[in-house]
């Protein structure tokens, strides 16, 4: 498979490592990081389903916290690594090449500040005829939306965060998955891919424990008028 | 107290009464009827705690249905008895002066296409000190979210519209009460007061027996760059 050294999006003297046939990092987890409320106070973070590393290597730019990539493809936690040490960033992020749902059993619990987590969207009924690779990261064969929630249950700190990017026909039941792990939904924003349209991207942060009470953030919108990247897109992408 | 006879806004050849010190129709109840769905299957549409009556007086003008509007306070429910009248409306719309806790009891089962609410916002333990009027309209003192689905569970036709306005803080508990009572929510527009800000009123439809897929719509600015009302707030003002 043909393997690219790109540039992650325009983020300055961030390079990332992905292959044409088998892996490519979305808008999806450009957002993510860019919505995620981060402070100085954040010592670990971990991000679920890393992929080739995008979430990971966008908060480096953010944080100095640690940061802890779990990828279940092997050839992909190799692009995600090799991306970690081409950016000399080893010291702050560490790409482990595991199942989550066997890795989270031996991580130490209430450990992390925040989980992210940029899932796969479709249920196992979905599955089209596609590479195994694309399969793994779209579908939830290895991770559920419940084990994403109930994982993140055990190895949040108390008022940790746990922040995800999803599709808004699954909100329902992404709140009611958390409210019954003690994840209370805090803050949400809704990405619509130009105006006059539905959103198509959901960003929630839910808290451990955290008292009711949910804000709505102004919307995101991918495309103007001129059907060119927004502003505040075109920041992200600059990094 | 100083009863008017004013123009709902700016509603052609509508008419609304209403009172400085008792009671006046706010913007959310003009922004409900105008989110709802309608279609021409439509015969009957409930409007729970009625207020003066301007969501079956708007309604009226989008369906021919037959339009009950319940309203535990006598004082106000003549308002929109008086409303009715005025606009030469008693065929299509009947108001009913009683507490709708007691009312849909007696009420015929799976009666409604829809089900419209702009209920109380506060919850009891925020009660200051306001006139009693206030105090019931805008405190769920009569009216908890908790009885409104439940009674709308009741009341609505299988595949029925429960649509209600509400604060965005209370979402996920309008979503776990939906969903105990078989109504999913399925269709939401956020309305957000200008460009930048959180959004402060929530837009909800749910269906009865409907099946999980929820639809965000794009969003709705009460307020343009200039603080004046957008276009689509003043089509609705104009009716």
């Amino acid at each position: 498979m043909n393997r690219t050294k790109n540039y992650l999006l325009g983020y300055k003297d961030l390079y990332i490592y992905q292959t044409d046939g088998m892996f490519k990092f979305s808008l999806d987890s450009v957002l993510l990081p860019n919505f995620v409320t981060i402070n100085k106070r954040i010592s670990n973070i971990l991000d679920i389903g890393t992929g080739n590393g995008p979430i990971p290597l966008i908060l480096s730019t953010k944080t100095k916290a640690k940061i802890v990539g779990v990828e279940i493809q092997k050839e992909v936690a190799k692009l995600a690594e090799d991306s970690v040490l081409e950016n000399k960033l080893n010291d702050q992020i560490k790409i482990i090449n595991d199942d989550i749902n066997y890795y989270y059993k031996y991580e130490e619990s209430e450990k992390y500040d925040i989980i992210t987590c940029n899932p796969p969207f479709f249920n196992s009924k979905q599955i089209k005829n596609e590479s195994e690779y694309k399969t793994l990261a779209r579908h939830e064969k290895t991770l559920t939306l419940e084990r994403m929630v109930l994982i993140s249950r055990k190895l949040l700190k108390n008022k940790g965060i746990m922040a995800i990017v999803h599709r808004p026909e699954r909100m329902v039941e992404i709140f009611l998955l958390m409210r019954e792990n003690n994840i209370e939904p805090k803050r949400i924003r809704f990405v619509y891919p130009t105006i006059n349209k539905e959103a198509n991207v959901i960003l929630i942060e839910g808290m451990k424990n955290g008292h009711p009470g949910l804000k709505i953030m102004p919307p995101l919108y991918v495309y103007g008028k001129d059907m060119k990247y927004t502003e505040e897109i075109e920041s992200y992408l600059k990094g």
